[in-house]
């Protein structure tokens, strides 16, 4: 890539980028726009103008607000694992500033006033600024290599101090959150799973209930059965769809009385196959009596589920959050693949359908999707290139006859032809994420944090090894592999040798990623679209106009892995070409801009996890440290210079550093301490209510006084043994 | 080693064997060497002959006592950690035993029935019985060499089966001793170490007090913080020590009064260097005084200890062991560097000056330890060379001029020269298990039972990497490490090589070590003659007898990895030599025999951990396997049969083992399960004795009332703060 597309194409997407913020200042002004640039606000029930200061009408108003929200403020709108998530950008961004600050006047110059480009003849006069401030134009065994190797010492030094005052950060932000004097449910509950087997006169609810009573006779309140609810839900599902129905027609049966005709169009519907089949039937009535039809079938199927379909999984209640905190973390059986415990998860967060998994399901489960994932990461293209090769356009016109006027066309067809396999690719890609978080799904996980968690940590190594090493590599990663077993340095040798060619194209990637991303991440126009469309045309009830707004959560599963994507590639380059600094310290001051603009405004947590994901960051960092430091031993042994033995230590001090935070760090993210736990509560808690918060919608009577009568349920049974 | 020598020191051993046994079953009878072959049973406050059976006097009485003892009954001897010694044992003899049932009758006619060693020209007439049924009689590249691989794999599994069945049995046992209805101090407390500086106003005392006060209010007891008792405990031995000298010199003074003098002699001695210099003085009178002198100061430094010797670690105490077994798992400091908390130990194998050393001083310790025993097992050559090098007979002599006498006769010259190197190794060899307890106990461990565990470990490595594979490939250790770095899998190709030559001095070996050291360890001759020289020339008073007969332990951390040598030995060579197998069976067979006789009336256990060491035996059992299978994939690889892979899935295999076998079971050892703490208690617990156990002797007070004065004293000290 030459000088001048490189500019062009940097340009191209500043100048789109500008018109984007444009854009939004325009559009985010307008009242009508709320719910799309202030859902968060609206949902937390504040006037997006009012009392948020002046700010919010000049066009920098929004910068203006991010900068001057606090840690509370964050943590107040979106959560704190929202708050977690601007730590890991800030801390990217000190890192790179930091490194920037030193390398940037030190190796440029060191760069810029050797001369190896220009005696390599011939290419001389192809040589542009920016090669000439490179690694590249170093001559090879020169002295000057030592200031590179000093380069790579001080940007790992200030990745340790920097992730060292980050976790330390991010512990008090987790304890703060955790030791607030609400009363959260999820701290009074642990998840118990593996129950054993109880013996033929007792239902798995009694063994439940008498195990705990007997090991904390104190602190045990109530247990709940986890219980087999598919049918029941989608009886559920059943009803509250035609509720929705009914809302919706009753609003289009108002709205036609409006108009000239005062008494009104009943609205109908075909009740049969997708609307298509069957006579017409006036829809309020025809759906109330539908509702009348299954509620008895529901209370039906909610008692037989409670009684006949317990599963081998409960969530146990404690009167203290102390002693669940303590309870979570003893070892309760003397055989390990029973009772064990764990955490409870959030009611809202919890993946029901995995918790009966046995242990040696979830092990089993665990070992194929991670080889899966292997095998995903390493031979993606095989199975890409076979679906090229199947969907030719031939094929396509067999299988879709009605395809053939538009296919036969000789453009189109060109172009379809060229683009593919490009195109089977782009759609895989599209979808990845998706199937990753099925995978993690599959695996057993309780929670759905946590199956974000997996999924961004498998994003993660598929999105470095692909796009990062893959490219750079510039060969498949199959065959990149088959080096690596013959002898495992030399990949690092190859990225050594092929990375310094490839500053320019990862350069103009992180400046396309910043402008037009974060440009249309800002200025969100396509929900805007979506929004106004569902409104105008589709949306009639209140709750209806609600759903067509409803921002969703920021989505870790990729953004992180996409983040982490860039923080590889400038830490990669930081040395070889100095100059990619000031992009990726403007990505990370950006992106920390606009995720806490959306934070605060936009986006909705759809679980609280307090900053688990802090150690996979945390961690995924060191890794993205490590794949650095190993590429710059390979780079600068490759330059002749053999002290490139001097980088190391430094691989080995990244291990301990790993490892030393880990110990140190760690347990307080995958516990709780008793500390935190024994904080005083503000009120009395309503235990009651905290029982009740862990009753799946479906199974949830119809008031509230009768959560009694679901306990009794759960206890009568087919049970001969005394009820406690 | 040709047939004739090899069965000339076989049969020398046999004798030698046989004599001692005799020896055994004629001096065993005698009740004045009872101390020597019942110490247990007397200390138990049985008579050995009586009650024991009529089976005790007749020569093999012994061998049917053995027999039939339950392991209730040796629980009850030697505790748990005795049983679980035994059940290493008997699983090995199980592992050797059903591999020997297949192995003996199908591999030994098919390497009999080939023909290698007599084609390779020459070598014909040389070929021992022994050589022609071995491994290397069969012809390279022969499909015969199938049954060798399936051999390996019957062995394999084999050994996961005997293992997984003793895992289970194990985890019974110490889950049985572990819920008896005994009151066992370590059952209610706690260790606390990295008690954080408390604020000024605050002893540490106080601050542990408060913290555990407010984190366990139902379940807290009391606190004791460990105090530096280093120049208490000083003063506490030189009182003891006097108290001896007085009871010595009595019985002198009474033994001479029977005499012809009536009035007797009264002892005296000279108080000066080791009782070299200085006036005579009346024993008795001298030492009553010395006791009166120390008493006052003894008081004096015990007040002042327990208030201004206060150390950052505590033991505390808890009024039921679920709530101290709960405790002991849950995190309690939000800093992992705080409050880290464990179980206790017993109290009488506590090491007192480990408990405050911090969590940081402890980890730089262990990798400062781990360094050196790695630098140990590898170069161990090297220091000893120097030694030999340096301590040469004219140095010696210039050193010690005394020596000049007798090391110039020519005789004792020759010896000399030729011996110096190999002596030095002897006394390093003897002297090593001592260091590797040295070295594990400056890691700062907590407990007896746990030094013995780490230095058992670190013997296991140095014995199977010098001993074995040293001797096996022939060279030292280092140089085969340079091969290994240069060429991983490559060390086992070398085994592969040089073991099937060494068969014959591997099985001397093991035969030499059952007859001589079953032999040795069985009639206590050492012991013995000790303890009749000591009862004649040195002990007056009953407690002197006492501790001259004073058994000792089982001795784990050397007896343990010497089993673990054999192990590896017989299963390395099960398959290239399967003559081996029936001298390991009697190896661990016989071994077993003795052991449980010794448990039985020999070794008192001085701690009980319950059998934690069993999952450091069955670790090592599975390494030596994954280096049997290793090294068979080598010589069946340099056999030219390239269906040697084939045995590539027993390694992982051995792996999956070993992972599931470490989640399934290791937890019910590393923990308590609050399952085994909640079982109910015979009687109510004296909480004051629970809490008067871990006082240490020096800082008892001499009436057991005055332990409350004990604890205020702790409280006492600067304290402005409230005392709770």
């Amino acid at each position: 890539m030459d000088i001048a597309s490189f500019v062009t194409s940097l340009l191209t997407s500043f100048i789109i980028f500008v018109v984007l913020v444009l854009v939004f200042t325009w559009l985010s002004r307008r009242p009508s726009n709320a719910p799309v640039y202030y859902p968060s606000v609206l949902l937390r029930g504040l006037d997006p103008w009012e009392g948020r200061g002046r700010g919010t009408r000049s066009p920098v108003g929004w910068i203006r607000q991010a900068l001057a929200a606090s840690d509370a403020d964050v943590v107040a709108a979106g959560g704190v694992d929202a708050a977690v998530y601007l730590v890991f950008l800030s801390s990217v961004l000190a890192i790179l500033a930091l490194s920037a600050i030193v390398l940037l006047p030190v190796l440029l110059p060191v760069a810029g006033t050797d001369h190896a480009l220009e005696k390599s003849a011939g290419y001389a006069p192809n040589v542009t600024e920016f090669e000439r401030l490179a690694l590249g134009n170093v001559q090879d065994g020169s002295s000057r290599l030592w200031a590179f190797i000093l380069a790579v010492y001080w940007v790992s030094f200030v990745t340790y101090f920097v992730l060292w005052r980050s976790y330390k950060h991010v512990s008090n932000l987790r304890a703060a959150a955790r030791s607030t004097s609400d009363v959260k449910p999820e701290e009074f509950a642990i998840l118990v799973r593996d129950v054993p087997i109880p013996s033929p006169d007792q239902s798995i609810k009694d063994s439940v209930d008498s195990y705990f009573r007997a090991l904390h006779p104190d602190t045990f309140y109530k247990a709940m059965v986890v219980t087999d609810i598919k049918k029941a839900d989608k009886i559920f599902q059943e009803i509250e769809g035609h509720r929705q129905k009914i809302a919706h027609a009753e609003a289009v049966y108002a709205e036609s009385k409006t108009t000239n005709k005062p008494e009104g169009t009943k609205p109908t519907h075909k009740p049969g196959f997708l609307g298509l089949i069957g006579k017409k039937v006036d829809t309020i009535e025809y759906c109330n009596e539908k509702i009348k039809e299954l509620l008895p079938k529901l209370e039906d199927e909610q008692k037989n589920t409670l009684s006949e379909k317990q599963q081998r999984a409960a969530i146990v209640v404690f009167n203290n959050r102390a002693a669940a905190a303590s309870a979570s973390q003893t070892l309760h059986a003397q055989m390990f693949d029973e009772w064990t415990v764990a955490e409870a998860p959030e009611p809202r967060e919890i993946i029901w359908s995995n918790l009966p998994r046995k242990m040696y399901d979830r092990q089993t489960r665990q070992t194929v999707v991670y080889l899966i994932v292997f095998l995903t990461v390493v031979f993606y293209m095989i199975p890409i290139t076979a679906i090229s090769a199947v969907t030719t356009l031939d094929k396509l016109k067999e299988k879709l006859p009605f395809l053939k006027v538009v296919v036969d066309q000789p453009l189109v067809k060109t172009i379809l032809q060229a683009y593919l396999p490009q195109l089977a690719l782009i759609v895989f890609l599209a979808l990845l994420p998706t199937l990753l978080v099925f995978l993690s799904k599959s695996e057993g996980l309780p929670s759905q944090s946590h199956v974000v968690r997996a999924a961004s940590g498998k994003y993660f190594y598929f999105i470095v090894f692909n796009v990062f090493i893959g490219y750079a590599i510039g060969a498949s990663l199959f065959s990149a592999l088959k080096q690596v077993i013959n002898n495992p340095p030399g990949i690092f040798q190859t990225l050594g040798a092929k990375l310094p060619g490839n500053a320019t194209f990862f350069l103009t990637f992180v400046a396309l990623k910043f402008f037009v991303g974060y440009g249309l991440e800002l200025s969100r126009l396509v929900p805007l679209i979506i929004f106004h469309l569902k409104k105008k045309y589709l949306c009639k009830t209140e709750d209806e106009v609600r759903a067509a707004w409803a921002p969703g959560d920021l989505g870790y599963n990729t953004r992180v892995p996409n983040d982490m994507l860039i923080v590889t590639i400038v830490l990669c380059y930081s040395v070889i070409a100095p100059l990619i600094m000031p992009f990726g310290v403007a990505y990370f001051a950006l992106g920390w801009l606009v995720a806490k603009n959306q934070v605060l405004r936009v986006y909705v947590p759809s679980y609280e996890s307090n900053g688990r994901m802090w150690p996979h960051m945390h961690t995924r960092i060191i890794a993205s440290l490590m794949i650095y430091q190993a590429t710059m031993i390979g780079i600068i042994g490759l330059k002749k210079f053999y002290y490139s033995a001097v980088l190391t230590p430094l691989l080995i001090i990244s291990l301990i550093f790993a490892y030393t935070c880990h110990t140190r760090f760690y347990p307080a993210f995958a516990k709780t301490p008793l500390e935190v736990a024994s904080q005083e509560l503000k009120e009395m808690p309503n235990m009651g209510a905290i029982y009740t918060a862990y009753i799946p919608p479906c199974l949830k009577p119809e008031k509230l006084e009768d959560v009694e009568v679901f306990e009794d349920a759960q206890s009568r049974t087919t049970s001969r043994a005394p009820s406690f």
